[in-house]
């Protein structure tokens, strides 16, 4: 016989999460930058937002001071995780590479640390946004879960038995680099068919503009929505004008959905998770994404009808994922 | 300064190593079942083959029984592993999917406790290998290694962080069923353009006896090595011809690397990991294969210039691998 019931049990993680101090997690976009002050409950307790200056890092830098000093004036912030765009090293300390931004090879983690009078951890965005998902979101309860995240491109992460997996160099999770159509679509990344050039926001945005540079009729709604300007739609005004019911955009969106549920299968071949988590601007269009990304999933899964499948669930922390779970994972360098 | 030198340190593995009982692997693959009885250090102390009694379980289990009973007269076996290609439960008790055999969820493992009187472990062929190579061969001190089994199709497993990752329902490593050609190849699998149609052993007939078909003159070579019988060339041919220098035969093992390392550029974009070990029938080619393969890699990784890049290695156990592994693997259920 248990000792306690499930609800005492319950009240007292509850309890724990209550004693957890008090975190600050910051997103580093290409356009803003947003601060969060994160409970143990992966709570935000208070939020700013700053316009991210441009690609100077120094410049970013004092941002990120700026915020510190102000949240820290009301919060008792104990340490403070910062997310970004980019390849951080196993540590947590260095920014190899980040696109947006100008960090090449850079001691963000000492540099902050001195700046800060905290301990820093420095995090892939889609990591951090993975890590809350997992924790505090749609992925609670999972031992392996796919995060991915579609907007420009597809951010990705796997959480294994309870740790972001960030691989043997820390660039695990690039999902949206597997090449599914040789000599495909040119990627920011260099190469030809990436998957993020045919599951993503901007793939819905190229697809729909391709579409109306042809003059077709069908398209006649998408080009009423921007003043028939073609060059001016984007995934965003894709998936507006779906979520109205108009049936061009609705397919766009469902093309884009079969994509998605290709690449899941390949994930899931290789890696077969319990679960996989779909955020990012995208996710807004919800089921008319997902259904037909869940349909071809099931279609393309190798050895489907003798296994398990995995499900595929919208996340649930929407924008705030990525400072909540960068803020989260500081906490280990207290 | 240490206390002990590495000499001493390595020493004392080997002791270790000596203290640790015999356990039995036995391989079982479509034509033949091997076994050998394995020792600490992953060497094989004596080796016995038999002929697969075609698709009966009730028989192979029979012949299980004969080579423990010979093997044991002779040797202090305290634990067996059997390998098979197909789908295990994550416990290792459950053979659920068995392509070669008449396995269908079926409690191996209690069925042979009690014949065999000694603990089993039951372990997918490919995922036995690659603990093999992890822990004795090729994959020794890497923290994440993939295994790639080139033969009939792309066995393929994870090793990470001295374990071999599963998945959430034991189905993770099918990475031959990634998809990299919507619309390709069909696969036994159900799907069409699967990594294992272009690249394998079988890829590598089917391509050989296409061109045989078109009667080019590029394969006259191969035809003579057939006696003009196009239907009978097989991978293993094209290799053989490859290894004494012909030419049409190296340009079809070079094409096949191609698509070899553009699939594992894929897994690297998600997995990061810091070495590919190849191994089965194909990896003979040696770096008739390797080569291209590496440049493929290399030329299709994301990121490429900006990261670290896994070593690509050819396996060092052989066909010995599985039965190696299920016998090493087969300790912990002691």
């Amino acid at each position: 016989m248990p000792a306690f019931s499930s609800e005492s049990i319950s009240a007292a993680r509850s309890h724990a999460a209550d004693a957890v101090p008090l975190a600050l997690g910051i997103d580093i976009g290409g356009t803003k930058v947003a601060a969060g002050v994160v409970d143990g409950h992966g709570v935000i307790v208070e939020e700013l937002r700053r316009v991210t200056p441009g690609r100077d890092a120094r410049a970013v830098e004092q941002v990120i001071v700026d915020l510190v000093a102000e949240l820290g004036s009301r919060h008792a912030i104990e340490s403070v995780g910062i997310g970004a765009a980019g390849w951080m090293d196993l540590d947590g300390a260095r920014v190899v590479f980040s696109p947006h931004l100008a960090w090449r090879d850079e001691p963000l983690r000492d540099t902050l640390e001195a700046m800060l009078h905290r301990p820093v951890l420095v995090t892939n965005d889609a990591d951090a946004a993975a890590w809350a998902e997992a924790r505090f979101g749609a992925g609670q309860g999972h031992s392996r879960m796919i995060m991915l995240t579609l907007g420009t491109g597809i951010g990705g992460a796997l959480v294994l038995d309870g740790k972001v997996e960030r691989g043997a160099f820390g660039m695990a999770g690039e999902f949206g680099h597997q090449i599914i159509m040789p000599g495909g679509h040119r990627c920011e990344c260099g190469n030809r068919g990436c998957w993020e050039q045919y599951a993503s926001g901007n793939a819905l945005g190229r697809e729909a503009r391709e579409l109306a540079g042809k003059q077709s009729p069908m398209a006649a709604a998408l080009l009423a929505a921007v003043d028939g300007r073609a060059e001016e739609i984007t995934g965003t005004v894709v998936t507006d004008l779906a979520l109205q019911g108009e049936a061009t955009s609705k397919e766009l969106i469902a093309e884009v959905g079969d994509w998605l549920g290709l690449g899941m299968a390949n994930l899931a071949a290789a890696l077969d998770p319990a679960l996989f988590v779909i955020g990012g601007g995208l996710s807004a269009a919800g089921e008319l994404l997902l259904e037909p990304a869940r349909r071809a999933y099931s279609r393309n899964l190798t050895g489907r009808g003798y296994r398990k499948e995995a499900a595929i669930e919208e996340a649930q922390l929407g924008a705030a994922a990525g400072l909540i779970g960068a803020a989260d994972l500081s906490r280990a360098r207290r």
